[in-house]
């Protein structure tokens, strides 16, 4: 039995029960775990150390790729699993418990913790989970929806447990570029000159003698939320292909644009929805996420290749793209992360990153991570590799929400996640603004001309007016008044003068 | 005449006095000048425009390399030449016009300025005035003590001056490698593994036909102020060599380090002094800026290659350097600052990067450009270029100053050129804080316990006990006591309470 999804006959008798393999986690242990923005996790393991967390309490620092689906973040942080959590998450549950206090989250680049890993500037791990399509007759584990931290996590950690998901066909195979780069001082260049370029082998390799066990699960990954387009992301994107199209009449791009990447969200999707139906081809992405709309733009004939660290899309999407796997193995890679993240990659490629603001102020810096300057929400991600080495940075958002008692544009965001200088371009679903080349006081006109919310103009006008005319300097602000809009929505729920 | 400095005799005729070319110069014109940290600049023209705007005012955008010297930018500013400066200046006339918003300052990574006009996402370049030490009789120019964006603003002009500077000698030929990434979709690796790696020409090549003029000057660079060390830079260099220890007795390091990495100013001076004295050997830079103390760390045995984009020392240093240039000719590269700050061989190299902050929070966000969020320093420089893909991300200044009445930590900084994703390490004189893998509030503990000068360590903690008790959150902030401390400073001279 197993012998199609254990190749290797020499690993068949490391198969386990769960509750057979739960003894071998301890107490103040770190444990890293597959899974990238829901895809490819820790379907049994992770949930079982939740469950049985009551009877033999834990407290373990967990490292995953990104997020993980099936609330199993949640039920790790009910079940008092978690002390400390890298680099990215995005449950509710948690989010709390790190606001709390009660979990210590560390929010990394999603480029450096394999980085960190490689060179011993966190802990040792303990025990790494890693869901696999099948173990190869060398060996090698096939990864399944994403491929994210699990080769550095492989190869660092102590001990290996395997979960092999029979949910996931095993023609995955060959889907996956697994490269590590070499330690210090032996690092080579990585060599992709295009989104398509492979340079690593189909497999994570292992040292055999390292698998702990192999446990079986059979349950496909959480489904991405439908991201519905309404009025104002499809206003967002609107306007971001107009900046495109402005780019391509201008002699800058063309009409393929450069390799894109696109944070997760509803914002992206309906920016890349939008491609769809515009005059733009031949494009490409480079990215971390592969959510529907990149494999709507593929059967749309309009996307020609896109890398990235893994696919999270609905039920309906995820039984398209696997049902017809065949079709799509030359359209698609999945990469480490340390590799589409990478910054010698992204700047030479000359991707265009788009990510999603939280808030911006009048000078282009971006809050991407924290409300109210202290509530975490869901982390940097990569907005931060890509947004420093990105050929065009551009960032997104909408204008105002919550009936407009919320303005995201803002006199001074309270936490910077991504400064000035590493920002191109911000789109609100009122317009763009192209602050290239800008000094702040001419970015500010832009952005308080082109983004913000009517409801909010005047006054913000009014803030740099008064700031130019009482303070003045680079980037004129009046400390005392830069959070005040804050400070009315904390006191009043909304961020107008009464 | 002139054979030796301008060996392609088709070019002699071009040579002509520096009030022959004013007249190229017009109003609303983009101009582009060498120069990078005092280093390489323009010597005669530059001035002359300064000289010459009473009679005949123009207005410009000045583009360099970084910064320039002999009071060039105050010249300029004074005669009211300057419309818009970028990417970098440190000139006290200058940076007073800037936060008057008399002139637009961009401020830039320093990588960036080259992308940006390699792919026209600023405006053309009128005129590229270049210093060189002389022609090559293929044409190409062999440019003097720093290369900065020369390459790139040669390449793009629609016209280039030479100012030939006789007062360099000419066997500064084959100092520079010289090498101009591809513009997209070509881009090629950076072929560069170790900081001695040469992968371009050793001039600078220009269409012959774009060359308007050659004038000579004979004049040195401005000299590099001496950078005395006190007590409170050598207790910095003194922690952060301590640091440098116990990463070598902890294995993550060899007693080669990482490539470094330094800013210009007395603090990276004395680090640099310090592992002079130090039992670390076989260290390499990575740099921008050569200053003394590369020299000095040279001549003693204990930095075997440095690769920079100039050399800024002071003037016994540059004779002493340049009276023996054969012996550091193959110790020393110069290369263009798109190469010197790119991503790909900071992050391939594994830069250690050491840069000066002007203050950071209990969170490890630093401010390294804003007085008070408001008034321009200097700029962020390539602190950014470094800082987001280092290896380890160093940030060093003193823990207070002015009698202690400003404290260099503090609860928010008013700006953030550097967020705590990208800052690893913070070093005061009063200690060292290693970030590496910790939380926001685990990191506010270190920091306060371990940087901050004792008159502000119990406002400080109390700052954050505050915080996490009444706000919590990821990241623990009383946003209307965030700015507290400036504003006491501006009312009553100190940060300190009454």
């Amino acid at each position: 039995m197993h012998t199609d999804r254990i190749r290797n006959t020499s690993l068949l008798d490391r198969v386990k029960e769960v509750s057979e393999v739960l003894d071998l986690f301890q107490d103040g242990m770190v444990i890293a775990s597959s899974g990238f923005t829901k895809a490819g996790d820790s379907k049994v393991i992770l949930p079982a150390l939740a469950a049985n967390n009551t009877s033999r309490p834990i407290k373990i620092t967990l490292i995953t790729g990104a997020s993980l689906g099936h609330e199993t973040d949640a039920k790790l942080t009910e079940a008092g699993v978690l002390a400390r959590r890298m680099p990215f998450q995005v449950d509710k549950v948690l989010r709390k418990a790190i606001n709390r206090g009660d979990v210590l989250f560390v929010d990394q680049n999603l480029s450096e913790t394999s980085e960190m890993l490689l060179d011993h500037h966190l802990p040792e791990i303990d025990i790494a989970i890693i869901e696999a399509a099948y173990i190869t007759a060398e060996g090698g584990i096939v990864p399944t929806t994403s491929v994210g931290n699990s080769p550095i996590f492989a190869n660092k950690a102590k001990k290996v447990i395997i979960e092999i998901n029979t949910a996931v066909q095993t023609n995955v195979h060959g889907l996956h570029d697994i490269y590590l780069p070499e330690a210090y001082p032996n690092r080579k260049a990585i060599e992709i000159f295009r989104p398509n370029d492979r340079i690593g082998s189909a497999v994570i390799n292992v040292e055999p003698e390292k698998i702990a066990a192999i446990v079986l699960s059979h349950q496909q990954d959480s489904p991405a939320d439908i991201a519905v387009i309404d009025d104002k992301t499809a206003a967002i994107a609107h306007h971001l292909i107009d900046f495109f199209t402005e780019e391509v009449k201008n002699g800058r791009l063309s009409k393929s644009l450069r390799p894109l990447q696109a944070g997760i969200g509803k914002v992206a999707n309906a920016v890349l929805t939008g491609l769809a139906e515009s005059d733009f081809e031949g494009l490409t992405m480079f990215s971390e996420v592969l959510q529907d709309s990149a494999f709507d733009l593929i059967d749309a004939g309009k996307l020609t290749f896109a890398s990235a660290a893994s696919i999270t899309v609905s039920a309906a999407c995820y039984q398209r793209v696997f049902d017809n796997l065949e079709k799509y193995k030359d359209k698609v890679v999945l990469r480490p992360q340390s590799i589409s993240n990478a910054p010698e990659v992204i700047r030479r490629l000359g991707i265009i990153g788009i990510n999603t603001a939280i808030e911006f102020d009048i000078y282009g810096n971006v809050n991407s991570s924290h409300i109210a300057g202290t509530q975490m929400m869901n982390g940097i991600g990569g907005s931060g590799d890509f947004a420093r080495n990105a050929h065009i940075s551009i960032f997104v958002t909408q204008a105002a929400s919550k009936e407009n008692k919320i303005s995201h544009v803002l006199p001074m965001v309270t936490h910077v996640d991504h400064n000035e200088h590493n920002v191109d371009v911000v789109v609100t679903d009122v317009g763009y603004a192209d602050l290239r080349g800008l000094a702040p006081r001419e970015r500010a006109l832009k952005i308080i001309g082109n983004c913000v919310h009517p409801d909010y103009k005047e006054e913000l006008q009014s803030y740099f007016d008064r700031a130019v005319a009482e303070i003045g300097g680079q980037t004129p602000h009046l400390l005392d008044e830069a959070f005040l809009w804050h400070k009315r929505f904390r006191e009043n729920g909304s961020m107008k003068a009464r």
